[in-house]
């Protein structure tokens, strides 16, 4: 199968930006991934633009900014995961042979505060008192807790190593350290999780030009164009919410959440397992999902992920460091911009361009999302 | 490269449902496509679910009511141009072997009324006056009776035989014939353009199941299942509104709209002309749209479209039949689904179950459907 490279990346920084169109964000970050690709806007055949909460045709009233050259434009939306979903469909249009050149872009600008209930769906998940993202988190982290005795200091801990990451990202919101003590004494949102233990909702922007690896050399060192190995997306096999492993609450047989299903088929696609990464983005939209996440992807076995941040295994120096970016945590989550965001960090990370926040010797690296109703897309890079 | 081909499809009709929710629509037309084309729902393997207005994860919101089985479905959105825009994304998807069998769904609740103009845009279209679609349409109107010398006669001509032939669509919202007078009599709405030669924008939703031609006689004879023989979308090369060509207004070199560019390729790709098309299903938004885009698809000269309602050679046993549907000024237009409703007809037609309003051997046919802002897709379907 033709294999495909990512050619250049971009990001708008995520935060508040009030005043700002979404369109300009786009603008920005699809600019920056053209000039890194060093592709002209020209050479783009098609582009595939994540969003959740932008106006119909959004990415075609970004694009069109740049310039009208006529190629498709398709708005993609699968909620948080909606630029793990661009990717992949971009991915599909180069293998098939169809495109030489795709943009997979994401754009946002959140509604103020929690995601609201109306965009979460199903009535029975309002009934559930699944009204906001935390409610729904914080359920999964009560079971996670009585299940694994994983501990709120534990998820706290997941929170000081990701704000200190990401004082060194300059396209986070947050770039300050929170001390454990500052995030076990913040405001108490859904039991167990504080506020300093929840990621924002913003705004921002992200941006990847995919290659078919056949022809990138047109523009760019193919050495510096991570391929892309593995590209799924998968839905829950179970009833639920936001594609959380409720764990057995009153389910009998074991549940295979999404996360694990996508994880598997892109380990195979890849041909490699959990222990030949050398780091993860994954959704930390609560600090207690990065733990069950970390379980879920394979970094280590069910009920441990407490522990790789309780012996420092997730740090950037660690044997799996995860989220090295600073994670939502830092950046906050602008959900469709968020997928493009973690393949910015994958590439930077591959090329060793990642500054203070470097992965020593990064060859292989993972990106996660998961979206309301549980697509889960996860996208590996190897360089 | 490898056939796709479309075992099956399925409609909820077209109109107000107004308590009905789209799921239930969306669950109806899947069900009858799945029934059409003997495919069991676990062996579905991704699903496209195209809309505009419908809120975040539509699409697994209404499958997930079917059974979940853990696939990826996908929102896809390019306005009135989504159905067409996940046909293509799901051809994609067989053609390059990542699914066999795959759902390209779309659903849709309008809002009351005509499309608002917060959902069209630009600021610069709403201070142009293009405060709704046809404001636009008949700026394009005027335009092509000025340089064509088109007629308000053979605008009301093209409303005639659309709901002539819609009489005989169940899927239709309006199923009795107009006469002339009482179009040419009915209520204005932007000068020529009045009421009775404008589509509805209404609720509806309308499937397809598309599958490897290599594999599909596990479920379906091969025979029964037309081919996928061009799939194309294309965007302006030019700054405008809808995709609307407004000819030479103050631009010097010719325009080519997108629904050029999308049906020369879309020709290009299943290795025909138009002069090989048994019949056509366009977006006729309003009645002067058919004439224009019949000109655009190469299915007569430039400034000839009204040529082929005045001759009868667009109707179901002219020359060209257009809209055999009824089309939308028949059908009304739920946006996300329109494209899918015309691959309905398209498949009825060329396997000759199309009751009192098939063209009699029809091998040949092309759906066309163009969003705001130009998306538009162009399937060519053959028997």
């Amino acid at each position: 199968m033709r294999e495909v490279v990512i050619a250049g990346v971009g990001m708008h920084p995520f935060g508040r930006f009030e005043r700002k169109p979404y369109q300009e964000m786009g603008v920005e970050a699809t600019l920056m991934a053209l000039k890194d690709a060093n592709v002209p806007w020209k050479d783009v055949q098609a582009a595939y633009c994540g969003s959740m909460f932008a106006p119909p045709t959004a990415g075609l009233k970004t694009l069109s900014r740049i310039g009208l050259t006529g190629i498709p434009v398709t708005d993609v939306e699968t909620a948080c995961a909606s630029g793990g979903s661009s990717i992949v469909i971009a991915y599909q249009a180069i293998t098939a042979g169809f495109c030489d050149v795709v943009l997979a872009l994401g754009i946002e600008k959140m509604p103020k505060g929690f995601i609201p209930p109306s965009a979460l769906g199903e009535p029975w998940q309002v009934d559930a008192g699944l009204v906001s993202g935390p409610m729904g988190f914080a359920m999964a982290a009560q079971r996670h807790m009585q299940m694994y005795g994983t501990t709120v200091e534990q998820i706290a801990r997941v929170s000081v190593k990701n704000h200190k990451n990401g004082v060194h990202n300059p396209y986070a919101m947050y770039r300050k350290e929170m001390s454990f003590e500052q995030i076990m004494n913040s405001l108490m949102v859904a039991d167990p999780l504080r506020i300093l233990m929840l990621c924002a909702p913003n705004d921002g922007a992200a941006a990847a030009v995919l290659c078919g690896k056949d022809i990138v050399s047109k523009y760019k060192d193919v050495k510096k164009c991570p391929r892309v190995a593995g590209a799924v997306v998968k839905t829950p096999g179970y009833p639920g919410w936001a594609g959380i492993p409720f764990y057995s609450c009153g389910i009998t047989k074991p549940i295979v959440s999404p996360t694990k299903t996508a994880a598997k088929a892109a380990y195979e696609m890849a041909g490699i397992g959990p222990g030949d990464l050398d780091f993860v983005e994954l959704q930390d939209t609560d600090a207690c999902s990065e733990i069950i996440w970390s379980e879920q992807l394979g970094l280590c076995k069910e009920g441990e992920g407490g522990r790789l941040v309780d012996e420092g295994l997730s740090e950037i120096n660690g044997k799996i460091p995860i989220n090295p970016s600073g994670g939502l945590l830092s950046k906050g989550e602008p959900v469709g911009a968020s997928g493009l965001g973690q393949i910015a960090e994958l590439v930077w990370q591959l090329r060793g361009d990642a500054g203070k926040r470097q992965v020593a010797n990064a060859k292989a690296g993972l990106s996660h999302v998961i979206g309301n109703g549980g697509n889960c897309a996860v996208i590996i890079l190897k360089r």
